[in-house]
């Protein structure tokens, strides 16, 4: 296969360039080659395609010295193992969700988004501005990563269902494909979680094995065609206000890259971030005008469902913090910010927001 | 003067640096020392800072090697005169909002902001990746420069007035430093419309010759003092919902460039974009909570008043069309483009922040 054959010829360029780039200073612009294993199918253009923008960028910073191959979930490692490759050196980097590992450390969840956490702008400020970035960085050097931030796909939906979602008693019993911290909030209230990967869920829905199911918003879920089986369409992911999609770059390799390509890796990271976001919001409308249009009925959550989580997600912190220092650290600063960011936003952001979309046909 | 002389030996750099630029292959990391120009002064920081940040960014992506100096407004040339002073080529580019122009053509208040205009993710998606961006390319290029984002505000708030705002009455005859667009549009409905500096603004307020004052946000609010002699602090600033600050350089010295170091100046934008709106996110909340504790009374702007000014904004949008084909195609493609944005706003993003807003103490 050729993509195998140049696997083994990337292997064998990083092995040489790591060699090249260690005495940084004695050669400020060596080439170096590096493989980054994305969590992303190429399907999923927008969020692969963050990755893409990065190493492209990263390359038109460096006249094409420092070069960064893309692979997609699977091609290397599975997606969800992407962190691992990273920190055992596979790779030098990966594209990828830290909430995929919270089966490490729910730790990794806050860094990406939780319940009721953050919205994208605030996420973003946070970790660059706020103190997020330094107390996640001592957190990610345990697992041997340094960490930039490479995309957010704003806030998400709150997913598909069989059926319309009336009250909190309509959450029991009910098999949704949702994961991690989300998955264990829902829990609390009934809901049976399901693990299943992308392609697997539409015919799970079809044939009625789950009644419900999450996946992003409607850019990326029109192609799965959930609107067919499941004609429900929720808001929002509460789970997912703002989630950061982020770069880890093994931490020997970061170390020994000289300064302007650590410069560029971190300025590349801002644009895939910016360019992420800014995608998904260019093509979230369109998409949801077609779903609507092919028959999908929209529902906010009932704001009870909304209540309930809320609750149950403090719970769920609380009973993570009693027994994990690094998530009681993160979450009590998550929300210390949280707070003060939306005392503000309440103010000019969400006042204009609101005019502005009740004054929207005219 | 250090600063003069620091002036005269950048711009004999300049000088020489264009001639090395020139042939772009024949070297592709060249020293090249610019200037830049802000139109904002250092007391701004976070503004300000934008330019700072735009410019470290640029020497940590080529080790140095393309330094750009930053000049407060009024070093080289007043803050307003920004753009001419790039388009005649004085200096090789300068940090601004592009509204500040908008007295040689109104257009120039689009890619910055206009009232009822796009919000901060929505003016940055536009710009990048919604066909802003190569709109206002064509139009800039009239005056000879390129334009890179590379700042954004987040929205701003609508001002300090010495007497409470109740109706669209109260607006009748209030002397109001507001300038540009928003000017015209308050004009409509009676107010009088002044312009002044900055450091003019508090005595103005304080003699009672104005009536009320819009500035930024809390965080530079705060400094001018504007809370002891004007109470009241109105939102939103509804001229203001994601004003985007740019980069103009000059198009020739642009088009000298190598390659890299255009990647460079790209790059550092999307930095200083993300850097500035997150320092404005992180200042803002507890500047807000020093002045409400220091007596400011904060007020929504009245519906009617919101109501009004947006009717007076499409009166104003409809006669600057009438006579200016490149406003005409410019605002009409930002009304599609905010339109679409805001059905799909509503959706995900307005309805996590609404429930987060509401529950905050929780």
């Amino acid at each position: 296969m050729k993509r195998r054959q140049f696997m083994q010829t990337a292997a064998a360029g990083a092995a040489a360039s790591t060699a090249i780039a260690m005495p940084a200073i004695a050669q400020s612009n060596p080439e170096v080659k590096w493989r980054m294993t994305s969590s992303f199918p190429k399907s999923l253009d927008t969020i692969y395609g963050g990755g893409e923008t990065l190493a492209k960028t990263v390359s038109d910073l460096t006249d094409g010295k420092f070069q960064i191959q893309v692979f997609a979930a699977g091609e290397i490692v599975p997606g969800l193992q992407a962190l691992d490759a990273v920190s055992n050196n596979t790779v030098e980097m990966c594209h990828t969700v830290a909430y995929y590992y919270v089966g490490k450390d729910p730790t990794f969840a806050i860094p990406s988004c939780v319940p009721f956490g953050l919205n994208t702008r605030q996420q973003n400020a946070w970790l660059s501005n706020g103190g997020g970035g330094e107390l996640f960085a001592d957190f990610f050097k345990k697992y041997n990563v340094h960490a930039i931030q490479a995309g957010c796909t704003g806030a998400q939906m709150g997913g598909w269902f069989r059926k319309e979602i009336k009250s909190v008693a309509d959450l029991q019993g009910m098999k949704m494909r949702i994961a991690g911290i989300a998955g264990a909030v829902l829990q609390k209230l009934g809901v049976v979680p399901q693990q299943l990967a992308g392609g697997d869920i539409y015919p799970a829905l079809e044939k009625g094995t789950i009644d419900g199911a999450e996946w992003v918003g409607p850019y990326d879920d029109e192609k799965l065609g959930f609107s067919k089986v499941a004609p429900y369409y929720y808001y929002p992911g509460f789970w997912e206000g703002g989630p950061a999609v982020h770069a880890f770059i093994n931490i020997e390799k970061w170390n020994a890259l000289p300064k302007a390509y650590q410069a560029a890796l971190a300025a590349a990271g801002a644009v895939a971030t910016n360019s992420m976001t800014a995608k998904y919001d260019v093509q979230n409308p369109p998409a949801l005008k077609r779903l609507v249009a092919a028959g999908t009925q929209l529902r906010p959550f009932p704001q009870d469902v909304m209540e309930a989580c809320l609750k149950a997600s403090n719970e769920v912190y609380a009973e993570i913090s009693a027994k994990n220092p690094d998530f009681k650290k993160a979450i009590e600063a998550m929300a210390a910010f949280r707070s003060d960011q939306y005392l503000w936003w309440q103010v000019a952001e969400l006042s204009f927001d609101v005019f502005q979309v009740r004054t929207r046909a005219r």
